[in-house]
């Protein structure tokens, strides 16, 4: 499969987005229109959150700069899709956005939505958008049935991985902005999504969590075969290997992609999984610990660096919790937004200088 | 959720089942059906195999005594259904077997099948199997929705996980042993399958493969919730942790069931990944370390014993295996056909004296 297989045109044609955030703008639910503004801003034309309205996107989320956020769909009345801007655990789409949805198919927008509840299934939808002509996309949407072969893989393209301590901290984004950098400075690196904002953002990827678990690792390694002539894949990494109910989609995404390099993410102060109840996290080291071993079962790795999330801290603290990390772990380690790649990026090419047949 | 919810009346009211392995006999692609005549002999009347006919199904498959291999589904009229018996990498309903499988629905026979490839889901099948009355079941048709919530099981119900070396080794087989075992010793002990064989043999289970990924974890710990009020759960395995196709679905399946106890599988003399091409296993002591260290993230784990396929072996070269295996790994060990499962259940009854709370 080329990469085209994986790509979504309609996604990558929109230039006037407005995003669906109504009643669950914190960061852990707004995760997705939050990564929208910060890496697709320039598509972005507006927020709708009632509750928020009359703000700018910057005072509701910190990013987005004066993107207005607005209580109608007719204060945006030129765009040209909406876009489902939350990813709560277990995906389901808010009963109370039906009519917001509907408008919007109304006033001819495409909706996209990467929620495991389907909006081209609702049949209400579906006839709306037949009748005015609009697509709905799904980005989870998918039929991959092929079971990965554990083989084969190029010895001359630097698969990194991102894993982390727990669900969104910084995965994806970690892997974007190496990505990016990688590429500043002349390198053919690709990002490789696999969650709902990464494909959004980058117009590509496999909806890991959302492939029916017997071809999760094969949809992965079709993945990567599809974009071999690159120097370097960033794998975007999806929940945590100890996670109690996403385990199942890190893992078959770590074998699936079978990366030469990790870079481990945690959030200075997490003590417990997001989004469940009172569930402790294991100590990063535990985590550590068995990553190395259980991605060695499949193909050699190392460990890369460390990228801390420091949100919770104030600059002096953040500086100090980088600095006990590389200490802690023996790795470089930094906060992406504060420092900038750079240390993960020298680390990237140090494995590919170690790593590549000569 | 109740047991109920998990359970498949059709499948358990079939009396008078032929198996469908025409073409397929090998003991690896048909170890739905050699495990069928094994564990629901008494429900089956036949098995079609056109290249076979004429021979006993023990002759063919080694189980299943005078059981007739027929050519034609006329040679058995009196049946009640027909059962996809075979279990192929990335599960692929035969092409050719579309004329047998309209056959059997015009004679008025549900038709079972577990592959990926649903029958209810063919037009043809379903306008056919409309117009008789007949039953269409996937095994592995599921609607998993819900996240796992990574906490409150019993502890006062003892929780048993096969887990094993590679695909195909005999992890359902150990379970039903060791369960049989334990309740003809008067013990309340549940079976949980995990499989489309499990399913077709217990009428109850979660086909764990092909749950969507975000939930595997989830449907598993429900599964597990329904069971609780008996003393022991044997808690079928799938795959292997460093399986390159499927270690997405035994992760799930681990965190999802919070083992206990693990009973280890392996078969004497396999050396490459059982349906793939030239991959080879790691060492049964990787993969128990990691798997050691994968389950404890989630729940205290130990591991109970060894499960040895000696299949490849005659009696006196299986004896040694056992004994040997018993030295390398420190653990009870027995071949549950030749030796039956009394070591497993004897470190099951131990384990549950010194788990439960007093």
């Amino acid at each position: 499969m080329s990469l085209a297989s994986f790509e979504n045109p309609v996604i990558r044609g929109h230039r006037r987005m407005v995003l669906l955030t109504d009643g669950h703008s914190t960061p852990f639910l707004a995760k997705t229109a939050i990564n929208l503004l910060r890496y697709r801003g320039q598509d972005v034309i507006g927020v709708l959150d009632q509750h928020e309205a009359g703000k700018t996107a910057a005072e509701v989320f910190g990013v987005g700069g004066d993107t207005p956020v607005v209580a109608h769909l007719q204060q945006v009345p030129n765009a040209d899709a909406l876009y489902v801007g939350i990813a709560p655990p277990g995906g389901k789409l808010p009963l109370e956005w039906r009519d917001l949805i509907l408008e919007a198919i109304d006033r001819g927008w495409d909706v996209v939505s990467g929620l495991h509840d389907f909006v081209h299934l609702n049949a209400d939808y579906a006839q709306a958008a037949a009748r005015v002509g609009v697509h709905l996309v799904d980005v989870r949407h998918n039929h991959y049935r092929d079971i990965a072969a554990g083989r084969g893989l190029s010895d001359r393209c630097v698969r990194i991985h991102t894993v982390g301590h727990d669900c969104s901290l910084g995965k994806m984004v970690v892997a974007l902005e190496v990505q990016r950098a990688l590429q500043a400075a002349g390198h053919r690196a690709q990002f490789l999504a696999t969650g709902q904002t990464g494909i959004m953002i980058s117009g590509q990827g496999v909806p890991v969590d959302c492939v029916v678990a017997d071809f999760v690792n094969g949809a992965i390694e079709q993945l990567v075969r599809a974009t071999e002539d690159a120097e370097f894949q960033l794998i975007e990494g999806q929940g945590s290997i100890s996670h109690p109910a996403y385990s199942a989609v890190t893992l078959g995404l770590l074998h699936g992609c079978a990366p030469d390099g990790l870079i481990y993410c945690y959030e200075a102060g997490r003590e417990y999984v997001k989004g469940l109840d009172q569930v402790p996290l294991p100590t990063c080291e535990a985590q550590l610990d068995v990553l190395q071993r259980i991605a060695n079962l499949r193909h050699p790795c190392e460990v890369l660096g460390i990228a801390v999330n420091t949100r919770l801290l104030n600059a002096e603290a953040a500086a100090a919790e980088v600095r006990t990390a590389e200490q802690r772990f023996g790795l470089p380690a930094c906060d992406v937004y504060r420092d900038g790649p750079a240390k993960l990026v020298a680390a990237a090419l140090t494995l590919q200088a170690r790593r590549l047949p000569s």
